[in-house]
Order: C-alpha cells, then sequence, then structure tokens
C-alpha cells in the first residue's frame, strides 16, 4: 500500500495511511508512551504546546466505551476495532495572558504529525478523525472552556477485520488520490504553478 | 541539539529543530519538490488536502523580499538568511460544497509536520512562523476568499550565520523545554495524568 509519489519521499511517508481496518491485536504500553513522546517533541508557535490528549487503551473497557461514545457513529462502526483511542484537544488561548493562539489548531495537527511517523516506524496505524461530537466530550471529561475537542486519534495494527461490514473493509483497497504538486504549491501569485513544479 | 526525551522517539523527531540561524547555502529544487511532496502525502479530513504554498527561492530576489514582506518585521530579521521562504495557506471550506471544513487548519499543521520530516531527513532545516501579515499576503498574491494564509515556512540549512543580531543568533544555543507527558495526556476526566504516564 506504499504511494507511488511524483518525486521521492521518506519511506515512513510513502507508507503511511489511515485504515479502517485493524487487527485483533494490543498496542504496547510503551508504544504508546512513545506515540505522546512524539507529539511532545512537536514544534509550536512560542512553545506553547496547546496539545492535549485524553486516552483509553480497550482493555479499559468502560473508558474505551466511553470515549468510543464521542465518535459520530459512522465512525464508532470501524474504530471500535482499535487498540486505543485518544482525543486530540487544543487549548486556543495562551496559557500566559489568555489571549487566543491563532496556531492552536494548527499546531495540534503538527503534533499529530510527529504521532503518525512515530506510530508508522513502530508498525502501528493511525487513523484519525474529525467526526467527534466536541459537546459531548466536553461533557464527559470535563474539558474546560477554551480547549477544544478536535479529533479523534485510533491507534493498532492495521489489519483483516472480517467483523466489518464489508463497506467500510473495502476502503482500505486503494489508496486515495492525491492533488498533483501544481496543484497547490504556487509562485508569485495564487493559482500560477511555481517553476519548481 | 538532539532532544533528550523520557521515552524512546525516532531519530528523525529528536533531531528536528527551528533554527533562527541559517547558512549561505543554496537548497536544491529536488530538495524543494521532495519536501512539497511529502505534504502532499498527508492525511487530511475526507481526503480535502486543504493545504497551499506560495514558495519564492532566495536566487529570485524580488520574489523572495515579495514573500519576506508579509511576515512580520521580527521574522524577517533573521527569516531572510533562509534558502527560501513558502507561506502556507488553508482552505477553509470544502471544494465540492463551500461548506466549513473544521479540521483545513488542522490538516495544513499536518502537512506541514510530513514537510518537516522530510526535510530533517535530508539534512534541511524548517522554522515555522505564525508571525505573518495575512492581509498583506491575500492582497499580494490574490489569495482568495476562503483561505487564509496562515504560517511562513523558512527552509534552508542550519548554520552560524553572523550577519545575525546576537540576540536573535544565540536563541538556538538550547532546546526549549516541554511539557511532561503527565501534563497533557490525561485518563478519564480532564487533568487526571493517564495511568499510561
Amino acid at each position: 500500500m506504499k504511494a507511488v509519489t511524483d518525486y521521492p519521499v521518506h519511506d515512513l511517508i510513502a507508507t503511511r495511511w489511515s485504515p479502517y481496518s485493524f487487527a485483533n491485536r494490543t498496542v504496547s504500553d510503551d508504544d504508546l508512551r512513545s506515540l505522546f513522546e512524539a507529539a511532545r517533541w512537536a514544534a509550536s508557535s512560542y512553545n506553547e504546546q496547546p496539545w492535549s490528549y485524553i486516552l483509553a487503551k480497550k482493555e479499559d473497557a468502560a473508558e474505551f466505551e466511553r470515549l468510543l461514545s464521542c465518535l459520530v457513529e459512522p465512525n464508532q462502526v470501524w474504530a471500535r476495532f482499535a487498540s486505543a483511542l485518544a482525543l486530540g484537544i487544543s487549548s486556543l488561548n495562551f496559557a500566559r495572558d489568555k489571549k487566543p493562539n491563532r496556531a492552536a489548531v494548527h499546531d495540534l495537527g503538527l503534533a499529530a504529525g510527529s504521532l503518525l511517523l512515530e506510530a508508522t516506524s513502530r508498525g502501528l496505524a493511525i487513523h484519525q478523525m474529525i467526526g467527534i461530537l466536541p459537546d459531548k466530550a466536553r461533557e464527559l471529561y470535563s474539558i474546560p472552556e477554551g480547549c477544544e475537542p478536535m479529533t479523534a486519534i485510533a491507534i493498532g495494527y492495521a489489519g483483516v477485520q472480517n467483523d466489518l461490514p464489508e463497506n467500510v473493509r473495502t476502503r482500505d483497497a486503494a489508496r486515495r488520490p492525491r492533488k498533483q504538486l501544481k496543484e497547490f504549491v504556487f509562485g508569485g501569485k495564487w493559482g500560477v504553478p511555481s517553476k519548481l513544479v
């Protein structure tokens, strides 16, 4: 399932993908710790580190169900097979003066990029979702005002999962297409491809 | 300048950092293309790929100055020594139905994470900035409504740059501290550290 790229990229980028089907296999605590350690070392504007996570492992069944209930139903269908779930939460205001941090959501994405890379390097697979119920998460976990539940993160090993409806399982069959570089790398003016590409 | 981590992470994560001082050394077109190719293969919500870039290489002096002028002045001081600059722009609405894409800014961050990893693997250094002048960028490059200039990206080789004011240059001397995992990986309730950490 390695990406066929137009220009060479690091193997961890070409092999990363977001499966819908997870194997029945537990991710170790050591691996999980290293995923969040990777997020920890992401860059952030003013070193604010505006990311937080709520984590639930499948072996803590009640906690796992609680976190699963914060996903929209179409995501619950497949995400329940992951070994662990996490909510990704962005602190929208600077800790020091409560002013809005324009980079807050962007930097949660940066941290996710770091976590994804770490996971890929360990043979794990991650599938992030924007389809969550932020208000429900806020209530269930007492997430304070100014902190926005943004994403859910399914963590596991990719693999065949026969209990999944076929229309979900078969989504894993193909790499999703990408825009060409000339469609999004511009030079001099919006919409004009850079000479580079 | 490798990070001293509490738990093991991939070398590309531990060695990535954002220098203020860039060497007088040109980044090749091949390298630049692979950086944006890496961004291209990032994950995104509904595969929307809501990221675009405007790129200016230092050898195109007029273009480089134009892009530099979109940074806040304190960033111009050091970013002018980079080999290339790019603006990172997020398309806030879905292309297909113009509805707001809640993941748009997050996914620009994800793409940046991929670009950063690719750069690190090539011995390059990246310093992202939120300190830009979005309205000026919008005007200079005819960036359409619904597309938000979010970040600037300085691309180059880290190195000593004696033309930099000392108070800027010396910022490279130390790794910036990070929160502990127990400060941002929670379980069951906001603020309660996960048993994992």
